[in-house]
């Protein structure tokens, strides 16, 4: 039986979503937690991985059991009780056995958190930044991307990936509860790129960088050209889509 | 010149307000930024102690300094600047010698955090407290502390104050973005006196104990009628009053 599981993380101390050799890894504990309440070795196959230090919510997964799990509600309480505070699985079904939590995703969406005042209840979940920010110009720039094509310059380099080319749905910048928040959906993400493309508007916003340097950036397809890349603890996986099923 | 500070600090890393020897409390810390600005040793008065713990909004204290601050904006900046991230010193502001932080306080408000569903994102600043609750009944439980006087029921045993008459001006629960909030405005408040009605609240909202045991537990007067006090991270000091002055 394939089963499909949405979870939320607080990222803080992990070494990221996926398993690592001598790291501690959300993977890896639901892994943990799955195999033994399966009591079988599980493999856990994430929408994506998240880097060190970034959070999570709705995020997809979907593993393979023997087992029928009969009784979810049961089986999701064993579930959290088993895994550390930081994870939360709010739910489980069944899915169909060609459903991948990865390749069956046609978009994803990351939220991403900055804060212009100090405040001691934010510090592990948005970017301190106490700089004068031009918010309608950073949204002209968020709104640039939805017509680019190649996201070379706002990927890492020595990235395994084959192809820089990603699709924007949705890019925009809005001031809620005194945070400034960015949203960006496409159909994938390469590494780094939210993080990236967040600190080269945060350099328009200061004006240290203008709409014809993003030009410049975007044509230049290297790295090196974009903004210093943001902290990782302000970057929130948010939602990820599936065609034709609703986890 | 003496000068009012209101504060919000993010209480988890510290022992509690007070200057213990051996121990990281907010006092100290405000005090070393403030004798490093200053540049003379100041001693800084707060509005009352807060546990080990325990986070703080619109926290008040005061210090007297030889220095006249005229620039409270670029003070405020240099001083925040120094604290650690978990302290934000929201404001500064002259007030009449004869102002006492603690002293001239009419009312102070509490709250508590509860979740019943496990919450990554919560884990630092509410109570996972996983049981069905009988919310009417706990308000009716939190109502009946307005006609309380004497709360030594509720108090520390072996704590050096002489009077455990409190008189208290709100007292309700309420539910907010799925969390259970307690709020509680009293003229003053004995140690651990919150976390102690809260942890019987919540014994009663379990239907461990019955509003006739609450009437027992305060008619007995001690402390160890009462239900087991509850953590100090669901703790926040919200608000206090001054009747001439606003800070």
């Amino acid at each position: 039986m394939q089963y499909a599981i949405k979870l939320y993380y607080h990222g803080t101390e992990f070494h990221g979503w996926q398993v690592q050799p001598n790291a501690h890894s959300i993977q890896a504990e639901i892994e943990h937690a799955l195999s033994l309440l399966c009591k079988e070795k599980i493999d856990v196959v994430g929408n994506g991985r998240t880097d060190t230090g970034v959070h999570a919510k709705n995020y997809v997964a979907h593993f393979y059991t023997q087992i029928h799990i009969s009784n979810a509600k049961h089986f999701l309480f064993q579930l959290n009780a088993i895994l550390p505070k930081s994870i939360m699985i709010e739910k489980i079904c069944m899915v169909p056995d060609n459903f991948h939590a990865r390749f069956s995703a046609t978009s994803r969406t990351y939220k991403y958190f900055v804060t212009q005042h100090k405040n001691p209840f934010l510090t592990d979940r948005a970017l301190f930044y106490p700089y004068d920010l031009d918010i309608e110009m950073m949204n002209i720039a968020a709104q640039r991307l939805l017509t680019v094509d190649d996201f070379t310059s706002f990927a890492k380099l020595h990235s395994d990936v084959t192809s820089n080319i990603c699709k924007v749905y949705e890019s925009f910048w809005e001031k809620k509860n005194d945070q400034l928040i960015f949203t960006i959906t496409a159909n994938r993400f390469l590494r780094n790129m939210v993080r990236s493309v967040v600190g080269t508007m945060l350099w328009i916003g200061r004006k240290k960088l203008t709409l014809s340097d993003l030009e410049t950036i975007i044509d230049a397809k290297n790295r090196s050209q974009a903004g210093t890349s943001v902290a990782s603890h302000g970057l929130f996986f948010w939602n990820v889509s599936y065609p034709d099923i609703e986890i």
